[in-house]
């Protein structure tokens, strides 16, 4: 739960800097402030987010863990997949002298090798190990990419709702957030995307499936923003980068196929991570991967190695390198996120909640019958739910639901999800 | 070797950046440039020790890769302590539902309750566990601090020689470094130091036993440096932070004892990692502790946790965090870097090089016998011997071994060294 109450802490950080106000004060009142006036703004401004995590370890405390149905964290529940716990066993069996020693900053040339090859089958486009960096993650992966691509006030256009992490993210390489709306089933708006792009536009970052609403961006959007992206350089004489979070991109359901943005724009870069498909998030393993056909590569590699190492990550984990390389086309069995989707969605839909059906990660994203969606949110807390409410994705009057949970915490919870939907008068029934 | 050139990029950019002619150069040649001006500038600015890193290349692939004698990176050769291999193994044979998943950013409770054990019967103080931040090796804990410290135009005062990633580490969070020169002998010069601090002095970060001269701060020294901090802070009316980056820490010889910072300072912030200590630097497993007796702890503690998140490093590897927890008082065996070190150092005093005799961490850090340290390292290349000149620690005229190689390998290097000594005339009888 500790957690908990650090992820929701960004939310009310993004509330407390839309004026300096806030920071004026701290100003006047810290002369002797200790840590960082932006980091401060951050903590000071969290008092509502702790409150709600107080109020949902208190659940916790009078009813028993397992009577509080938590989908505030997206944790995966799942197991690692036996070739995983098989790989792990076999190299503790026996070790590689060197085995945790530093390696380029880049990562195994075996490992980056295998990506490499799998990319290129995937996308149909000449990867090689030189276009893998190895990161701490998807996060880890993204700090990279930003830090190697952003100067001071340098914008990055990210569709909203958004994972609110990139705001961080962006911020720490002196760089600006521009957020434009998506369509109302959370599709890109182009002509919102359009609107956004000027001279201090350095890339646009898009994240799909998508967290929060569990949306996948299909190929014809993709093919639109890629058109787009290609005249407005042209217009404007430089070259806008496309980031594209695939950390959930194993995870699609009902037959689809992702759509690859590699095959579309040229100057893509993509990062993902094991944390999912693998169920590996504790374990900080992802990689960047740059198309070939983007733009001054070689400087583009170069940056992106010596952001990797001077940020401090230095490198990916050594044994998670290792374990991961022949992994490439495993993962968890992605049917039991499928029928936790279907159980979830359609009860909620039967209860009368407005929601997109998502077609991958493992997140539902209904609007609230009420616009305030914290105090909608504290409904559900009654009903001993804990979700996060829309405004921390940048989406008012909407809540979040993380679904990588045992079926039965789903199954429990309904009943408190109808009373609720009855006393809103959602039910039409 | 690509590592190699990695970490020698950092030197030319150190340079590059003393004036802003070399920016302006860029700005006009690169209207359209994809990556960052910052990350360019220290790109384009690496060319000579691209040069030096290709010939210490070519020398490889002329001669063998045996034949060649590496001592430019600190990357340690022993094999991680039978300790850690059976911890590994255990947990591999008997896998932990849920251990590879996210936990709370700060790190598993039962690793930092063992760490603050260990803390507290080190120093006297009383360490618990939410006074640990677990992190991505020292750099990341380093990255972490920073970020949670500064803001834009800060300062921090580093002893000189260096390790010069601090440069970056500091820049990221918007900080400046500001430079102190030490005594002949490497100790801190307290007067340099009082010089140094001003309105814009946030934190002192040290670095004991130092990369790259190998020396220990004595426990004098400490105690002087406490006096003069809580002297100004009471000057200046804020509170000047102490950052000890304690990276070998298990590293010492000659039976001395390395004297405990937080002993003498209430606002110590010790990084560290088991990158040296365990021979797990490629895992990239270290901790932050914070002093119990620090100003404002709670804010601290949770301006690191949010500062682990939001870089992106999010928590430390799980599984190594689970590996290190018992192993808190083991280490290699420390012995064999200290034999290395007499005969290394036995050698080259032999030879007539000055050094100060290190008594910690792997390193030597002679004195060149001419001003020129790039023309020396040179002439060292021509023997096969390949080092780093000095001016990539901030000291010109000097140039750093690292030792954590085969004995054989300084064995073989020795006649080289030895001709060297004699063309220069530094060997007396």
């Amino acid at each position: 739960m500790a957690f908990l109450f650090q992820v929701l802490c960004n939310l009310e950080f993004v509330l407390a800097h839309r004026g300096d106000i806030r920071e004026k004060e701290f100003r006047k009142e810290n002369g002797r402030m200790a840590i960082s006036k932006k980091v401060k703004g951050a903590l000071n401004g969290a008092s509502w987010v702790r409150r709600m995590f107080e109020e949902g370890e208190e659940l916790k405390r009078t009813y028993g863990e397992e009577n509080v149905f938590d989908f505030s964290l997206g944790n995966p529940n799942l197991e690692p997949p036996p070739s995983l716990k098989k790989a792990l066993k076999d190299l503790a069996d026996h070790p590689i002298t060197g085995m945790h020693r530093y390696m380029a900053n880049n990562g195994y040339s075996e490992t980056r090798k295998v990506i490499a090859e799998y990319l290129s089958e995937e996308s149909g486009l000449p990867f090689e190990e030189k276009h893998i960096v190895m990161t701490v993650g998807a996060a880890g992966g993204l700090n990279v990419i930003l830090k190697a691509l952003l100067d001071e006030g340098d914008e990055v256009i990210v569709p909203s709702p958004y994972f609110m992490e990139f705001k961080f993210y962006i911020e720490n390489s002196g760089g600006q957030i521009h957020l434009v709306e998506t369509n109302e089933d959370f599709s890109l708006n182009l002509k919102e995307i359009e609107k956004a792009i000027g001279e201090r536009t350095k890339a646009i970052l898009i994240n799909s499936p998508n967290n929060p609403t569990g949306v996948v961006y299909n190929r014809e959007s993709l093919e639109k923003l890629s058109d787009l992206l290609k005249r407005k350089n042209k217009v404007l004489g430089k070259t806008i980068h496309l980031i594209t979070d695939e950390a959930y991109r194993r995870i699609v359901f009902d037959g689809i196929e992702l759509p690859i943005p590699f095959r579309y724009y040229p100057h893509t870069l993509r990062v993902t991570s094991h944390s999912k498909d693998l169920s590996l998030p504790g374990e900080r393993i992802g990689y960047v991967a740059v198309s070939p056909l983007c733009e001054d590569l070689d400087e583009m590699m170069a940056a992106l190695v010596f952001a990797n190492r001077t940020l401090g990550f230095v490198n990916a984990p050594a044994l998670m390198q290792r374990l991961v390389a022949p992994l490439q086309r495993n993962s968890v069995n992605i049917r039991i996120y499928e029928e936790k989707r279907d159980l979830f969605y359609n009860a909620l839909k039967d209860f009368g909640y407005q929601i997109i059906k998502p077609q991958g990660a493992f997140y539902l994203f209904p609007k609230a019958p009420i616009e305030d969606d914290v105090a909608f949110i504290k409904e559900l807390q009654s009903k001993r739910i804990l979700t996060v409410p829309g405004r921390g994705f940048g989406k008012p009057g909407y809540f979040r639901l993380a679904y990588a949970v045992d079926k039965k915490v789903i199954e429990r919870a309904l009943p408190g999800f109808k009373e609720v939907a009855e006393k809103y008068g959602l039910m039409r029934n």
